[in-house]
């Protein structure tokens, strides 16, 4: 579980680099909790496609992680923010969408 | 000039996202000043493929700062640090790699 907490938080950060299909069957699976077999039927595709599909995903987002940090970096700026004044945390969460 | 400022920043930004060949051609060009038959010519590639492939790069930065805005992101963040104490504002910089 922890793991997949993890893939929504670079999933959030990086979703406009998937393609509409990705985004939509990671959300699909990840964010309103649906089956792969609920994935695929609508569609047509096997079980196995959308498992495919998933993990490719992930593993874009992983790729992406390492290449840009932003996860990191903005985890970092988080607790930074957590540390200043009302006003200075909210601005710096504005920024980096928090 | 201006321009070409600004892809270099958006170069610093997203390179890891380019090829190595892409990132090679856009440094000989942006950041060593090689001319673009300079570029071509140790590897037999004509002036204008080379001309072609950093025309594709600035494109694609473009696009990724379309949908990231990292540069938009981290120039705020910038102008926010400058606010702060010395500190806070190593602190930041540090984390946006300025």
């Amino acid at each position: 579980m922890e793991k997949d907490f993890e893939y929504i938080e670079l999933f959030e950060l990086y979703k406009e680099l998937l393609t509409e299909k990705q985004r939509e069957i990671f959300s699909s699976h990840y964010l309103y909790d649906l089956s792969l077999s609920e994935i695929a039927e609508p569609d047509g595709f096997s079980r196995q496609s959308v498992y495919d599909a998933i993990k490719k995903v992930k593993s874009k987002l992983t790729e992406y992680e390492t290449k840009l940090r932003l996860y990191e970096k903005f985890s970092a700026l988080d607790s930074l923010a957590e540390e200043q004044s009302e006003d200075v945390k909210a601005r710096i969460r504005e920024i980096i969408g928090k």
